[in-house]
């Protein structure tokens, strides 16, 4: 039979209180498969872990995934344990980081709070949930300990969320913002090509586009032409593109788009094509490139 | 069986000096759960290695536990294997690094310097003992060589300490100091809640604290709140704390206290009540917090 | 049998696409023991992936070995996979980034292009290669997938490389450059010992030597001892010796060299007696230390 996979992100950076966590789930499940997303999560960004778990956990193995962003650590906020259509379980706390994630498994199958004290460090603490409450909760789901002894049903929909920005289509421009900035300085945007097709019309690889970044009472145009590859455009140039993930995404070729822009997440972007065209919809979806 | 369980904690950093041991490890000992705990301890810290491994190993379960921070790595300082009573056996240079923790895990029971030549890499350097003394040895115990052939017996009171910072009760007043900055910037501090009480009384969650954090010639007056957990004070607010290791802490919510006081390691700290309060011990233990 | 070896590096930092390949890899290769060697290379930085492969992997079990350090990700580079005379395959793109390691494991047998699309992820992408191409395919001739059948035969010789700088030996003093910046600033340069003992004789612990580092129009003299290990000077003080890797280094025991002088990659670095010198050669090669 196969090893139990068990995944982990939390924002504990790179100084032992994960270590920790997995002391205790390899503990636990000995055999364990245990994956690592990252403890490189901003602290406290909670949204910026839910974007990483939406982004990574398609491409894990079926299994148990916690995670701990946890600003509301031993307060009020629940901890819970999520079973989502493709067969995986997700533990963390109610604040959002695993309900994208959980969707994009095929959306939430049911959801209970972490209550049974078997599946808890006995003990425990009220600051640090991570090693007490996920961490032997989730090596036991992954040994065995069936979804339903966890704890009592909750109402999916009664779990709390964090809104990723959304894009809005508008004649001839994409209004979209900021979701995530990741470590090449890449900018990973709201919406997916097709949002932007509908707004500008279907775009050919080396189409021109104008960008206007927006941040408090300033704004900045940049001009990037539309990519399938960042090998399109010369290295320091900006490109457009379909990221890894689906989604639009603005990067400098080799470069750091978001140091060079000051871009930061909910930065508001304005896209729209950089020379008059015809009407959206007109060109040929696999022009040449002009070169 | 189950399989063997290594841990890891180095100064090393992240561009491959600690994935040479781990290769190293695993060549020996394939089928090792290998745990790491962190290669980001401050370089040549040995002091900060300790305390994280004083932290983490109680909960890893029982296994071999390798640490490698090292300024003296060539010198005449041995490297030692330490068993404990719990069962686990630590291997690292003797500076002072794996006493701390091997007296969490029960005491010192033996130990040895490692000088038997089956247990190390052929060859060998004298700049990088973690990959030519430290791991393969780790990785022969943690597959079955016994204890008694790593080398001559040392007497566990000659091993070098690094010493912790010590708190002091004094009339109305706990003197301690900055015993590890966290990576969310909090200050995990020498002394317990008990040691706390003996200075100022029992603690109720709620009850403001004075604190004087000194350096050099200055000092900085801090007034905090004593909370059982981050969330009894709005973010951005200082609380003192019992932390995920039985010590006292000092936090700012969601914030990063050291990198606002300019604390770190060793600056002393006063905690005194911070309003004229009766006699030590007259509080109620859990009266309601004052809101 | 023993578990599959997978060793893993990459300049992905530590936001979650290396996770996303880790997923992918045990997904395929659910019982692989993965090792990760870094995911901290400088990105783009193709040279310093290599040089770190070409230092780890020789300590590393025999295995597949994949390397993602891929600024051409999408363009006409090929992906490629290189089996080593040691038993080795080490997968990545033709960009340089495989070719010194596999050189250190006894050289390339044969080379292929990977073509075979049952090794790949159906779908794919032209912007995560690691992903989409080397991360799946890896896992799958760590599982058992033949060599042959990765896809066609590359000459070896036509592979790309990224030459690192070398050392040249003049009268009476060595002229090198820096090859790598560890984590701890020390100087990895070209060459080793037996280049530097032809250029200025052998040399014996304590004997001191006069460096000069040359950067744009400005040079800077440095002395220092040659040493067999850190310990062989004050803390603070630099030294030059044999790292771990057989060549030349130049280090601030237990300080940052590379910050102090701000020394980087091919930074050039001459060599020479820092005292009038006899013939070449005439010295001991084991003279007691002058102290």
């Amino acid at each position: 039979m196969d090893r139990p996979v068990i995944t982990f992100l939390s924002d504990f950076g790179a100084d032992g209180a994960a270590a920790i966590c997995r002391g205790v789930m390899l503990g636990i499940a000995r055999d364990a498969q245990l994956i690592d997303i990252s403890h490189a999560v901003r602290k406290f960004a909670v949204r910026d872990g839910a974007y990483l778990l939406w982004t990574a956990l398609p491409w894990m193995p079926v299994g148990v995934h916690v995670a701990v962003v946890d600003p509301g650590v031993g307060t009020e906020r629940l901890p819970i344990a999520i079973h989502a259509a493709r067969g995986d379980v997700l533990i963390g706390p109610d604040n959002g980081l695993l309900v994208p994630a959980a969707e994009r498994l095929g959306g939430i199958t049911q959801a209970r709070a972490i209550r049974n004290p078997d599946l808890l460090l006995p003990g425990g603490s009220a600051t640090f949930h991570g090693r007490d409450v996920f961490a032997p909760a989730a090596a036991h789901v992954a040994i065995g300990a069936g979804f339903d002894t966890v704890g009592p049903v909750l109402d999916p929909a009664e779990l709390v969320r964090v809104p990723f920005p959304e894009a809005r289509v508008e004649a001839g421009r994409l209004e979209t913002a900021v979701l995530y900035v990741d470590s090449f300085g890449n900018l990973r945007l709201a919406g997916t090509p097709d949002d932007l097709a509908r707004a500008v019309g279907r775009l050919a690889a080396g189409e021109p586009l104008r960008l206007t970044f927006s941040d408090g009472g300033t704004s900045r145009a940049e001009t990037a032409t539309w990519e399938t590859t960042f090998g399109g455009v010369a290295p320091g140039t900006a490109l457009v593109y379909r990221d890894s993930s689906g989604n639009i995404a603005f990067a400098d070729n080799q470069g750091n788009a978001a140091a060079r822009l000051g871009a930061r997440n909910d930065t508001p972007v304005t896209i729209e094509r950089a020379v008059p065209a015809g009407r959206p919809g007109d060109r040929p979806s696999l022009a040449p490139r002009s070169s």
